[in-house]
């Protein structure tokens, strides 16, 4: 289906160039050399606005938004939608069981030559935030957005919840519709807009929406505009990115706390075997030792080989800025390694530590783990493996909190719980779509773009990709150390005007060419 | 100068039979068949009083006395000191920089006969009580205690913090005083009392107490009041106990959280970390791997393993209850691997688990790890074969929070920390002293008691034997199932009352006989 598309709209393509004609409509503008008059503009405009921007964005972010609070996304979504309506957008809420998903679209300015249809361009966000323990927030507390620094110095910050993942992102492409529209510049794209509620939950009822709205949300190309820059700070092209599965593992020990002085030595300890268990499944260099881990991973092809070899190293930048003495992975580059599956450890406990520590020997032992995928190795798949790996070391996997019966019958004993998961995508570097996206990014900016293969971080463009036959792309605008999903999260001011200009430029993005 | 003392105290008796004094003084008494009677009558006066003696249990119980919270722990002791006072015991608080000691006597009954000097039993005890999370705790608040099940039920159950660690034993002792008083029967020892009110947190001022007050507090011996009997349920007399030493574990990763799609799998796990190395610590079978970890541990004597051969086996009950398939410690029983030291992970944390979870590298994660001690083991040499094996791990050992520097120079990296550590002790069960104290608890009660050479848990026994020369014992009272330390914390009403006419013997205890 999407080839179908986008043949047809290629066939329109080569019968009037759209580009001809939107510069055209865009009236005093020559259109050779009006990239770099409108940029200008854009940047112009965008400086001229600064203080304007941001408080609409502080606004935005001083919503509280964590996934599970359906009358906080609520709020949200009142808030957006007038910011929506207010662009001229139709906005219709699509309800869910929950909190509703924000469709938006922007009718294309209105051309007086050519039937040519615009490029109906998808542009995916999301409006909800991860949780939030407000007292491991240093600068200000999550909800409380704060500029440190200098309005003017672009490196200043806005620190608050969602201020880069994805609230930033979306009053930067607003500003861009705002410049354009100052400018007299039109869009070349038909814009539809979705706004998701639980992305940071894993987007439970995308599906069901987009199942739903398939013929509302049609479009040639899919824009996610969550996610960071890559770290070496250049404009990031996207071309697909990491899915991913969690397991939840619980180890139990005896059926309830017993006093360590009275009971170590001969009540198994439950956070012990947890750390055995750990312990066998990754290698001293990161390398993930559950059989099969690695087999079914699609190879790069030389187009992503290259891309990877082009892109500025940073490995030792970060390793710097993270304390990081040696990275794991044997020597390989970061970006290799986003290119192969992970097995992380994102959160451990036992009983209690610090203040609340007690000398016991615990009940039980958990450990949250998330695999990371790549393109290919399906969450079932992987979470199969895990789980025969628990049980080559001696252990009964059980799915509920084990019976009185089963921690009797079972000295070795594991609770697996793991959710549904999400594929990877990887939409290929070499079509001609994909270079009317990096020309766009490549007009905007001076820097050569960064093509990346594989973000790492999970979006749910698997999901557009099969329920919409679309080809998915991503165009990050925010810094990659934005403390995304953790504490004191922050929007690099310079990446958020630069966003801005280079949103502006999507939405002006040429017409594909003909496939060779 | 526990000999020299004892050997005067043995001569005295030697010259006039103070058993028969005291009984003498008991005026209606016949020295020959008394013990039955005396039995009976605190028994009778025990059930008569059931109501005022739990009522005066719940008074004490209801007052939150978590160690740390100096406050708190005043009003306990101003409570406890007109509890005292109420019997006729002169009280002293002895002032810390924290909270008060407790120190009380009770003058002997004045003795018309002779000059024998009545030995001075010293009994310990503590006020305060383990940290609380009271949204853990299912049958009632940890400080609004209830009474589960019928008062005159032996099975019934007082909830609440310290209800047995070591309230309940501190009103056993008061009732004992009150029942012998109303029976006329006068005590053959003079009694001291000391209350810890810092025992949970380690007794950090215990040795400067015992020094300034040596003589004060000088006595033929010492009894701990502290600690649970056997899990047979048979009463218990106690001969040491284990020692202990803490020690936290910290290990790094990224110095902040980061995005585990964005760096899973290059930045190094600290989770995964401390999981391998708290792996390489112990086998599966629960042996200690530590090198040297064993070496020190002085021998059980014959008479001492004769005692735990005797000891009932709860081990098979124990595995039901816990609900443990297999314990650790290769098939060895119990109360044989209380007597080797352990290495017990009390508490594991590393980012988030359940609802707050998130999808990070995590920074750090801590193990909190009490490692139990037997006689002659010391917490230091104990806790310098710990270090020694991190680092023949490849782990650099850092006592501080590591600098920038220092994350950057060394790829394995674990932060120490560790407590002070208190020793074991291990009093020999074959001295006058010992039989003496064996055959008041045989007079009350009619199992054969359990001689356990060392108690799992760790009291404070080592400072007393070292600053007050004094040898030390333990007659614990409360039912070994009393979730001390844990939430729901609790005191079977019939160890209550069958520990008051515990005591009520043991204040009646014969005189040692000559050593041979």
């Amino acid at each position: 289906m999407t080839q179908r598309r986008l043949r047809s709209l290629s066939v329109t393509v080569l019968l009037v160039s759209i580009a001809a004609t939107v510069l055209a409509a865009a009236g005093e503008h020559d259109p050779g050399g009006d990239d770099a008059v409108h940029r200008k503009a854009v940047q112009d405009w965008v400086r001229a606005h600064r203080a304007k921007i941001l408080d609409e964005l502080v606004r935005l972010v001083s919503l509280p938004n964590v996934s599970k609070n359906t009358a906080d996304l609520v709020v949200n979504a009142t808030h957006l939608r007038s910011m929506l309506e207010q662009r001229g957008f139709e906005v219709r809420l699509l309800e869910t069981a929950t909190t509703p998903y924000i469709f938006a679209r922007l009718a294309p300015a209105a051309s007086a030559s050519s039937g040519a249809r615009a490029p109906v361009m998808l542009v995916y966000a999301h409006y909800d935030g991860q949780p939030v323990d407000p007292a491991r927030w240093t600068v200000t507390p999550p909800f409380s957005p704060l500029l440190k620094g200098d309005p003017d110095d672009p490196d200043a910050r806005l620190y608050g919840r969602s201020a880069s993942d994805d609230k930033g992102p979306i009053v930067a492409l607003l500003a861009a519709i705002d410049a354009l529209r100052a400018g007299g510049i039109p869009p070349s794209v038909e814009l539809k807009l979705l706004l998701d509620p639980e992305e940071e939950i894993g987007s439970p009822q995308v599906a069901a929406v987009l199942e739903r709205h398939r013929d509302l949300l049609a479009a040639d190309l899919l824009v996610f505009a969550d996610g960071p820059v890559h770290q070496s700070g250049r404009p990031t092209v996207v071309f697909g990115n990491r899915g991913i599965v969690t397991v939840t593992l619980t180890v139990h020990g005896p059926s309830r706390a017993l006093h360590s002085g009275h009971y170590g030595n001969w009540a198994p300890n439950p956070a012990q075997k947890l750390a055995r268990l750990l312990a066998s499944m990754k290698d001293a260099e990161g390398r993930v030792l559950v059989e099969g881990f690695y087999d079914d991973v699609l190879p790069l092809s030389d187009r992503e080989r290259e891309a990877i070899a082009a892109i500025p190293r940073v490995d030792e930048s970060l390793r710097r800025e993270f304390g990081i003495a040696r990275p794991d992975g044997a020597g390989r580059t970061l970006e290799e390694l986003i290119n192969l599956p992970s097995l992380n450890v994102r959160g451990m406990a036992s009983a209690w530590v610090g203040a609340q520590v007690r000398t016991i020997v615990p009940p039980s032992a958990t450990a949250e783990i998330d695999m990371r995928l790549v393109k290919n190795v399906t969450p079932q798949a992987a979470v199969e493996r895990l789980e025969a790996h628990l049980r080559k070391q001696g252990y009964t996997v059980v799915r509920d909190e084990p019976t009185a019966e089963q921690r009797l019958a079972h000295p070795d004993l594991v609770q697996v719980r793991s959710g549904h998961g999400t594929p990877a995508t990887r939409t290929p570097i070499d079509t001609p779509l994909s270079h009317a996206l990096i020309t766009a990014v490549r007009r905007a900016v001076t820097d050569e773009p960064v093509l990346l293969p594989t973000l790492g971080g999970t979006v749910p463009m698997h999901r557009f990709e099969t329920a919409l036959g679309v080809p998915v792309y991503g165009l990050p605008i925010v810094n990659f150390d934005n403390n995304q999903h953790a504490p004191d999260e922050n929007l690099r001011l310079g990446n958020l005007w630069r966003g801005i200009v280079l949103y502006a430029s999507l939405l002006r993005m040429p017409p594909p060419a003909t496939p060779r």
